[in-house]
């Protein structure tokens, strides 16, 4: 209904998740008021996202070979914190309440929608682990998919190293990216043994 | 926190309207995993911001010199209806009520953001008004900005051809492209002369 361009540019936005209609067109009358600078701007963002890569070591999100915290001199090499996204890594950061490093699983398992242990970053997990390692903090989501993830590598490690698990203090069915940094401390406070059934 | 290509990405998407850094967050991460071919598709569309032009006669959306409704010979040259934007032009054109032509002020007169008549695609309409023209229809929404706007219109046309305003079926405060066929539909027909106090 509107000139092709601009339907194109609706389109674009469209592909955001959870954008209907509406906002879309809402984003592309924003768009069209950007000024020249600001849409080189965001055009130049958009190129710059196959430079994007992920840490050869723990695989969070990173533009060089490996990340910020894996380079970290001052961050402890004994302890790895696991979770399932740099977004949860991003939260546990902020928080402030962890000092040790971090592997970053990139998804859960979830048979379902066909998501095996093999499509996780585990394999660089296993070389990870030495007897340099005290224990690895398992910090997957309260979810059904948080819970199995955690099952499975609890299995997978149990006897290679100490396993533990965040505390219940972030509510069940929760996301650990929404919750505040005294129930994230909580939950690094009262970390278990995990178990294996 | 992120790597700066990533933090870049996040901040093209908060220049988006209503968008915060959670959501800005959330579409980074899908763009993250857009194939190659739907990255380019979007910057292309991009692009093509600066394509998009307004229409010589109307001042909607065009990406050439005049637009659809403009040249289409099937619509009368008799009826012009004033809107705001081309996104309430669209909402009267989906719900079919109306065949004349439009005439887009790409705003409403607001003194207290210092948006002024001369601010607005008006020279234009003065342009267009002559013994051909019938009736000049005021769809300017039922909002504080579209009502001054309405009356300023009514004020500046009076005399020189009819003015007629849209009836309130339309909800009082409500938007014009929220409001379903009907209702649209209810307004034209309900038109009345427009009131300059
Ligand atoms: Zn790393
Ligand atoms: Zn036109």
């Amino acid at each position: 209904m509107y000139p092709a361009k601009f339907e194109n540019l609706i389109a674009a936005f469209r592909r955001l998740p959870g954008v209907g209609m509406k906002t879309a067109e809402r984003y592309a009358f924003e768009a069209l008021n950007w000024d020249e600078e600001t849409r080189k701007e965001v055009e130049r963002s958009l190129q710059q996202i196959s430079e994007i890569h992920t840490c050869r070591i723990c695989g969070n999100l990173c533009d060089e070979d490996e990340c910020e915290y894996c380079k970290d001199p001052n961050r402890t090499d004994h302890l790895i914190c696991i979770v399932q996204s740099p977004k949860d890594l991003q939260a546990l950061e902020s928080a402030g309440v962890f000092n040790g490093k971090y592997h970053v699983l990139n998804g859960t398992i979830n048979m379902a929608k066909g998501v095996l242990p093999s499509d996780l970053n585990i394999d660089t997990l296993i070389q990870r682990i030495n007897e340099n390692i005290d224990e690895v903090i398992l910090a997957t989501e309260p979810t059904v998919d948080g819970e199995t993830t955690a099952l499975y590598l609890t299995k997978l490690l149990q006897g290679k190293v100490k396993v533990t698990r965040l505390a219940n203090g972030i509510p069940m069915g929760g996301h650990l990216d929404y919750s505040d940094a005294r129930t994230l401390q909580r939950a690094f406070q009262g970390r278990t043994n995990a178990q294996s059934e």
